[in-house]
């Protein structure tokens, strides 16, 4: 069994170490070209990683081979697609790269193949676009049994992606049953804890599902912090007792980032209003749009807590410490930290940001004025939430 | 030390016979007579109680004696108010009863006594209602030290109570410092997992917020099954492989009723409200509306189940199986259920309504037409939330 990996990102990239790990031949397939050297060198691109140094040093660039070609993988017979999937500025899924990295594999595409989708994407993307994308580069028709398709959702998350892949239950779902048998019995190779699900569909759902989850989870934090705020209780007291067997009150934030929780409420949101079913996704929306508005609410403290400094507004240097989506994960995506940043700023207010995973080149190449949280007026922790006035009044 | 527990109902009676059990008197004060009747003659009057039934059989009319008297509970120096808190049409807090058992408590109220409440009930109202109603009723300060005043919200599940108060956490926090030490003396005599907070206030949140959390996470498992059916997804399959230890999706249903979760996001809505802060509580307001709407897409989906039937509308017996709030607990309080069958009757179509709990002549009292299930053409069964035709079809 050869397995090619499309996509090696930080989601990718720690698969095809576990895979090569396990003693089979991974092509690894990247349009990064800087990367896929660094990889086949025994060079880790994603330090944050816990334990992929070690795999990329030992495999990289033997059993974990990277190349930017397709053509690199046509002895493979097993394809795990993981490439990423955004969404556009109406908030429905851009399924460009997708549809590449599919029309690509089904050019190489041999019969018996088995191609397994791990980006999480809309119900029915698999059984749908997946399915056609390939049976039109390739020729081969998936009824016909001539190649099986199936879903099985990544479920790393960054730092933590190799004892995720190693310990965390893992579900795979094929669009037809024999596809669902062959993806099942491949995976089973190197994912030890391994579940079918009834269809690729229901395995794309639960991924979903689970990021619904947070993000309601965190959009009732964030509403109930705000109230916590407003009556003079101190949110986290409150919730250290609230929290129990049955009760499990997330933390507040500036709301919700990255590549992943705050696209996935859209799939469902998007599909729902398709179908004419506005108000089958009241609460996805609410919630989506409570985490978004989050960097107003904390503009406004932020703004309030100037009345501290001796200065006229404008004067007072406000720095925001911490601009990533995540504390410790250099990723910029749908950051609210920088989305805030970049609120105050166009206020007209004299905003720094610093951020220890940034150079000041970096900072400044994105247009932003390079501070230090020790000298401003105030600071602004992103991530604890906390705000200090020079002083410390 | 003698304490009295205003209120035997569900919440209170458990929490007295607790009291009870570890040898301290308890005068139980409750305006039904019948019920403090039955208590003083050893007669449990919550058989779902598990539990319960030993203790009142054992210390009802010794160590726990009810009485429809403030007037003989007046050599106690600890009292517990745990009596209901409804909300109003206009979903306002209705405090009367509890106005009513301060009022009387204060009557009877001596220096150095201590007050507790139990009732789950809007932040600061411990503090600021409690307080004025004690003050105004015993001419004693709380100020100067004369009496000490605390909230300790009660954390029961009906049928499990007994079990919750000797294991599950519970906390108690003081209007003032002095309330708090005093009261979790108190406290600490019969609840052995108690813990402080730092004030009325925070306790009173605490509880409330943990019903939110209940609520709002009911909501999305109701839109997420919504939108599972509209893309014919088995969603408690989805369920099963989403839920993990950072993921909690709750069970769909009916929507949610009882005395405790549809109240306690209003508290915190309506304050809200009151402060101009219309945006700090749309997530919650969402959530409410989602749960108490469930019943119409309930009803559209019996209605669309009569097309299997091959008889005129109308006449189509359409059976609700099971109407209280819970499976297994004889409440009607905002039963969705119950509310279920009437918006189905207020269209005109032809229902009955069977339950285990109740009686025919409960039933029809209700002004409901007495059912039975193996007859109808169609049930429902509000607690599987499986519509069943005749012939099985």
């Amino acid at each position: 069994m050869r397995i090619a990996v499309i996509g090696l990102g930080k989601a990718g990239l720690p698969l095809a170490g576990v895979i090569a790990e396990r003693g089979f031949d991974v092509i690894g397939v990247d349009i990064d070209e800087r990367r896929c050297e660094a990889i086949n060198s025994g060079e880790n691109p994603i330090p944050e990683e816990t334990g992929l140094g070690d795999l990329i040093r030992n495999r990289g660039g033997k059993e974990l081979f990277a190349t930017t070609r397709y053509e690199g993988a046509r002895k493979c017979n097993v394809f795990i697609i993981i490439v990423p999937l955004f969404i556009d500025e109406d908030r429905n899924p851009d399924f460009r790269i997708l549809e590449g990295a599919f029309r690509s594999v089904g050019k190489i595409l041999k019969k018996h193949d088995v191609v397994v989708l791990e980006t999480t994407v809309p119900p029915m993307t698999t059984e749908k676009l997946a399915r056609m994308w390939l049976e039109e580069a390739s020729g081969l028709s998936l009824e016909s049994g001539e190649f099986y398709l199936a879903h099985s959702p990544e479920r790393i998350m960054t730092g933590f992606s190799i004892s995720r892949l190693k310990k965390f239950p893992k579900i795979v779902g094929g669009v037809n049953r024999e596809s669902g048998v062959k993806a099942f019995d491949v995976y089973k190779e190197f994912i030890p804890s391994l579940h079918m699900v009834s269809s690729a569909k229901v395995a794309e759902f639960v991924k979903v599902i689970e990021g619904c989850y947070r993000d309601v989870n965190i959009a009732l934090a964030n509403e109930l912090f705000k109230i916590a705020n407003e009556i003079n209780i101190d949110f986290l007291e409150a919730r250290k007792y609230a929290n129990h067997e049955y009760c499990n009150i997330h933390l507040p934030s500036t709301g919700v980032g990255g590549h992943c929780i705050p696209l996935y409420p859209w799939f469902l949101i998007k599909e729902m209003e398709k179908r004419e079913k506005y108000d089958y996704s009241t609460l996805l929306r609410t919630s989506r749009v409570l985490n978004d508005q989050m960097i107003n609410y904390w503009a406004e403290k932020i703004v309030l807590a100037c009345m501290k400094i001796k200065k006229p507004l404008a004067d007072i240097e406000i720095c925001i410490s911490g601009i990533t989506f995540r504390d410790g994960v250099k990723e910029l995506y749908h950051s609210r930290n920088l989305a805030l940043a970049k609120a105050l700023m166009d206020k007209g207010l004299n905003v720094q940001v610093s951020d220890e995973l940034f150079t000041r080149d970096e900072i400044e190449g994105m247009g932003l004025k390079f501070g230090n949280a020790k000298e401003a007026d105030i600071v602004f922790d992103s991530f604890k939430l906390e705000i200090t006035t020079k002083g410390g009044i």
